[in-house]
């Protein structure tokens, strides 16, 4: 069996698929009762679907490595991680629905705080709030519009997050961050991580840039400087409509899981990280898509606080939007996370995500609950997580026979 | 998920990792009982490790294919065997403690009989006892110290077994055994495997150390000549260290399995085969290494000797080791083997292997026997072996998370 098969010969039309992913559902078992999240929530309305479908675990990334939340949904969307490298600052641009080209370069920046003597005080700058922060950004793209005959674009995010994008003739994304990941110290000058021309241009380029950012931001009360991580262009990636044959659209209120799913080619529908909402949004665009992509954030977010009870609140609350998708009529509905994150451990881990799908044409197995326990019997076994495409290709009609 | 992942770049400090290798501790149901031996022998301590870890099973090079004792252990140091080719001779250098170099080509001898007219009349020369072999050993050793500029080093390792080793420069491995498997006929002569000018120049000197080999012992009664097996060049292999950020040490009583174990770049610590000695000289030096390995050898010989009842008692006595294992503290404790060797059929097998992973980060998954049934539904799943070390190094909070 070959890691990766190529299925565009064997596309054909068939039903419609939604993924709904419970982001870091996955845990190992804590407290007294000694159960995960999903052991003590007991789901529902994933019990029954798993009980009526199939389950199984899949494995994300590799055994025993944690993912990043980029790999982590690549490899459902079934792009193998390892294989599909993505830059943390071209996941932001298309997340923030930057209008994010194949020749441009993108790094994430924190507003930051400097001291007298030009060493970093505070990373976020306060935390300072968007409002502040997207004034701070507006002065920035103001004074710094051009370098060279590079167009530099910027944009705010969150906080004290931002973006900014070099697009221009001849860049590259062969650079280090400048966030010296400290305080106490300056930040880091821009230096390459290889020997091309283009990013060395692209090296020159920022550190004008930078320069006249300090100058421009020298009066600010708390973000006076900037530091830029994760230079990346865009991924030139074959999109799931060439690579499977779907219009596939993603709600997803975050803008790193929408921004994922953009590159690989799914249209952007509105979403808020409501739930109830987005399962609007999506039933609202059910006649022009194949597949769908719903996010839902909140597991991971109580995972990482560490707070156990408010995971099981969550999956309680994300089970409570199956219904309204099972409404629509979908031909498989599958349910799955892109990474544990135990709150015992307050982070991603390298656990075996659970997996239920949901479909007519579902061999049951007898695994009658939505959990990591139950689904390690289940029928879809254990599996890299970009077989969950072609399965659900399968279920859903739309792989040809291979061979005669 | 790629076959092999590049873990280089995830490294980070964490716990310290113990495996602990139960050599062909997998069975097949035999007996009035019907059960595998490790079903027999209940191991209560392994089964309250299993209990409160998780357990799987392993397929150490493909599936059906039954491993030899090198390619079984390098499957479980994270090592591909398919991609990790060693040829005999190389194992058996680095076993017997020789000091074996990057240019320097290895053979296994056998000290063998011949008749008046030539023919291979005992293939192991009556099993001469080691100090009688050693002495014949040694005659080679002084009558053969050098052919055309090369050095022919000369080792007895037991019985009728011995080492031969060329050093010198443009020396090849491309060599058939001249082991003909059979008496009655005379030994093979020395050909090669390939057209390299390297390996045709060794088969020159191999003829020329044979033919000398043969008038040196005329006289002897027993082991009147040499039989050379398993031709082969030191691997140039990357280390446990390079690899996966480990300072490993092995501790096994048995040439073979030390030296396989040295071939990846773990240190030689004292041992003996005898599992409280070795547990011991493996606590001594607890605070010099990241990662140990622990060789019991016993059950793998009590199932090649057909001797299902001693095999399950070797499973009690390697179980009877582990608390003072758990004792030390490790972050990762697993148990496994490097292969199945069933009584039932006196010989090494293709089935898989059960494991068992001990850490405050398993997630348990209901498994609470340390068997071969009971593993097959463990949370693990069934896995190359190669997939043991980045689990292990994953739960011992190894493995820095991959991307953003």
């Amino acid at each position: 069996m070959p890691v990766t098969m190529d299925l565009a010969h064997l596309l054909q039309d068939g039903g419609k698929i939604i993924l709904f992913v419970w982001d870091g559902v996955g845990g190992i078992q804590a407290g007294a009762d000694d159960v995960t999240e999903l052991q003590a929530a007991r789901p529902p309305n994933a019990d029954r679907l798993v009980a009526a479908g199939c389950g199984g675990l899949l494995e994300p990334v590799y055994p025993g490595v944690t993912p990043g939340s980029g790999p982590g949904h690549l490899g459902l969307f079934g792009y193998d991680p390892v294989e599909y490298r993505i830059g943390r600052g071209a996941l932001e641009a298309v997340g923030v629905g930057f209008d994010f080209r194949p020749a441009d370069v993108a790094a994430r920046l924190n507003l930051c705080t400097l001291d007298s003597g030009g060493n970093v005080t505070d990373r976020r700058a306060g935390r300072i709030p968007t409002d502040e922060s997207t004034q701070v950004v507006a002065k920035l793209a103001e004074a710094v519009g051009e370098v060279d005959g590079v167009e530099v674009h910027w944009a705010p995010v969150k906080e004290h997050r931002a973006l900014m994008v070099f697009r221009g003739e001849g860049l590259g994304d062969g650079l280090e961050d400048t966030d010296p990941q400290a305080t106490g110290v300056p930040p880091r000058e821009v230096t390459t991580t290889d020997e091309s021309p283009e990013s060395a241009r692209t090296a020159e380029i920022a550190r004008k840039v930078l320069a006249r950012a300090r100058e421009v931001l020298a009066d600010e009360p708390k973000a006076n400087m900037i530091l830029a991580r994760g230079f990346a262009e865009r991924p030139a990636w074959p999109t799931v409509t060439e690579r499977f044959g779907l219009r596939a659209a993603v709600v997803a209120g975050t803008p790193m899981y929408r921004g994922v799913a953009k590159l690989v080619g799914m249209e952007a529908l509105e979403a808020t990280n409501d739930v109830e909402k987005d399962v609007a949004s999506l039933a609202a665009a059910w006649d022009d898509y194949d597949f769908f992509f719903l996010h839902y954030k909140h597991t991971d977010k109580a995972g990482e606080d560490g707070d156990f009870d408010a995971k099981v609140a969550c999956i309680e609350e994300a089970d409570a939007a199956l219904p309204a998708l099972e409404a629509l009529g979908p031909a498989v509905l599958t349910v799955t996370a892109d990474h544990s994150t135990p709150s015992a451990m307050k982070a991603h881990s390298f656990h075996p995500v659970p997996v239920l799908l949901s479909a007519a044409t579902a061999r049951r197995d007898g695994v009658t609950e939505f959990n990591e326990v139950a689904c390690a019997a289940g029928g879809l076994g254990l599996r890299p997580s970009t077989h969950l495409m072609p399965l659900a290709l399968g279920h859903a009609g739309r792989l040809a026979k291979f061979g005669a």
